[in-house]
């Protein structure tokens, strides 16, 4: 095992974090399918859930709980959400994948232990059975086996607890997580795949990708309210990251993945 | 790897089988995972669906066809069963199992491709997404490195057509057929575990499990009806596994697991 971690060294490792809207069309998820099955190497994905836990929530009429405008995950909605992206979109994405000629592996963070999370502290405020992902939470060894034995892993966004109980966890945070625990043994470049071209100068343009960057800039474009909401934790993670030793990040259009574009993420 | 395989050759590999009945009480389901962790050793767990998949068919109000008593899995129930099966059931075994100290992993057949399934002509009768598994549809070089690697794979019943497509498959044929399959390179005891104490000479008396049975017995008993409908599926598979280099097959009630008892199938 260990020669083979050497000779694997100077490698990319693609980490592809493909988000929820793409998910949600078919089309383009079978688009977005080719792309990734056609990258040479070793590489990584890590899915969001899509539209259908909500529509099933409602279908079921499952009360919807929120505070401070953020969901909680009670059992009825973990049992939802494991269902949703730990099985279907997770074994779709895996058949596909597998029709691609890419060996793909679906996970949950439970599967081989390979993400034993942290449940979130339920004061002050309890979000429920939500589990909170560092890189130190991933389990290294068991990817880097998957890796060297020519799987693709594929994860969904459940975890567990290690102690019996699953837990609805933020696929971005998985990617950096996962991206930033891999470039301890090999070069790793990130990629969050989404419905826009990047990081936008302005949110209504999808024209106006910023082509490159920095830190200090993205907390002007915070300060400044350009970068808002639900880009906050991408980029965030994006620079967590380029800070942790991952090689490249870039955010950039799921149609894009092979192409160039999209923001680059800089140190 | 080679020489593992040579080293574990005469350990005997478990291959367990629980039904449904049992997944959907959760008392009953953590004693039987109690009781599955701590068989020593190489195992394989296959797992049936329970009836959440029918109660949420029910509330999402999804047309049950039946055709000839048996239901038809069209795109809707495919994708049900997905989320139920290779969802929540088996991730939720999983986690658990993961808490008792047994570093399960969950499968589908499309995760490594580990059981290509043929889908069922559709001709004379269309069951929609079923997938018919065999010996020779498991991918037992993945399985005993999964066995080798100290991990404990954990089935569904939903494989792929590897062209894309999941498949519905029965999780008895399964467990037969990943037994044979296993037997190839090591010894291999199967054992289907159910709500009932065994094969019954009285299907309305628990007491009466019969504690051998032969293949001609077999033939007696279903010519006079006293094993019947669902059973027949079961005892099928259970002399086709003993049949076909399978060591042990037994057919015993969940909370018997490690302990005697139930209906030993003679070849």
């Amino acid at each position: 095992m260990r020669t083979k971690i050497h000779k694997i060294k100077n490698i990319m490792l693609n980490v592809v974090k493909i988000g929820g809207n793409v998910i949600d069309d078919e089309a383009q998820l079978a688009q977005f399918l080719a792309d990734f099955a056609a990258i040479r190497g070793f590489k990584i994905l890590v899915h969001g859930g899509g539209k259908l836990a909500t529509k099933l929530s409602d279908a079921l009429k499952i009360p919807t709980q929120m505070i401070e405008g953020r969901r909680v995950t009670d059992a009825e909605t973990l049992k939802l959400v494991s269902m949703v992206y730990a099985g279907w979109v997770n074994k779709n994405i895996v058949a596909q994948l597998q029709a691609l000629r890419c060996n793909a592996l679906g996970l949950s963070g439970a599967d081989g232990n390979v993400i034993p999370a942290l449940r979130r502290n339920p004061k002050p405020v309890d979000y429920g059975f939500v589990g909170d992902v560092t890189p130190g939470s991933i389990n290294v060894d068991f990817v880097k086996l998957l890796l060297e034995q020519s799987f693709t892993p594929v994860f969904s966004a459940i975890t567990h607890d290690a102690r019996g109980s699953l837990l609805n966890s933020n696929a971005d945070t998985i990617a950096s997580s996962v991206a930033i625990a891999a470039s301890h043994f090999m070069p790793v470049r990130l990629i969050f795949c989404f419905e826009k071209n990047g990081v936008l100068s302005n949110p209504n343009d999808d024209s106006t990708a910023i082509p490159e960057i920095t830190y200090r800039e993205y907390e002007e474009y915070k300060e400044q309210g350009v970068i808002s909401d639900g880009m906050i934790p991408k980029v965030d993670n994006a620079f967590k990251a380029i800070g942790a030793g991952v090689k490249e990040v870039v955010i950039k259009h799921a149609r894009a993945l092979n192409a160039g574009g999209g923001t680059v993420i800089k140190p």
